[in-house]
């Protein structure tokens, strides 16, 4: 399997930010096709307690790059990826990785 | 279920890196106490074709952080965390996250 991992800055206002994406965003990822499966949360801390890079990670399994790029590529995954703008103030950073 | 993620910076010897994690890291994760599961891989590149933060990702997930703390305290999880500093040569950032 691959994954499309989410890495989210801190947002500029953290309450609006879990708000929408509780709200909106998840709705719009469960409807990505070819979507095996969907893990997102917030970052707690580190363990030396140092300050985290990233406030919010998820991620979206797939079988395959393949059908990654199909389920980003439809219609669907481009109003979850056009979504990310009009919440991710303190931005995104994307990475595909094995799993 | 919370997860400890562990994202490496490139290595400056790609292929040794690969071969320790594979022969000598995972061993020492996979004896972890309250490891709940286990996943970690190669970034492949990033949606937009810009460069990745990042050169590998591994995560560790836990039932709670009470159980990743005891886990990654354990002796089991001390010998793993001290592996790291053996072939993390690009670096490695932890993070505690939701899952």
């Amino acid at each position: 399997m691959v994954k499309l991992v989410v890495a989210y800055g801190a947002p500029e206002d953290s309450a609006a930010f879990d708000a929408h994406y509780a709200s909106t965003h998840v709705p719009l990822v469960e409807k990505i096709p070819n979507l095996r499966r969907f893990e997102a949360g917030k970052i707690l801390g580190t363990p030396d307690g140092s300050a985290a890079p990233f406030y919010w990670l998820a991620e979206l399994w797939f079988d395959s790059v393949e059908e990654l790029q199909a389920g980003m590529g439809s219609s669907e995954g481009q109003a979850a990826g056009a979504d990310v703008a009009t919440f991710a103030s303190g931005g995104a950073t994307l990475m595909i990785a094995e799993a």
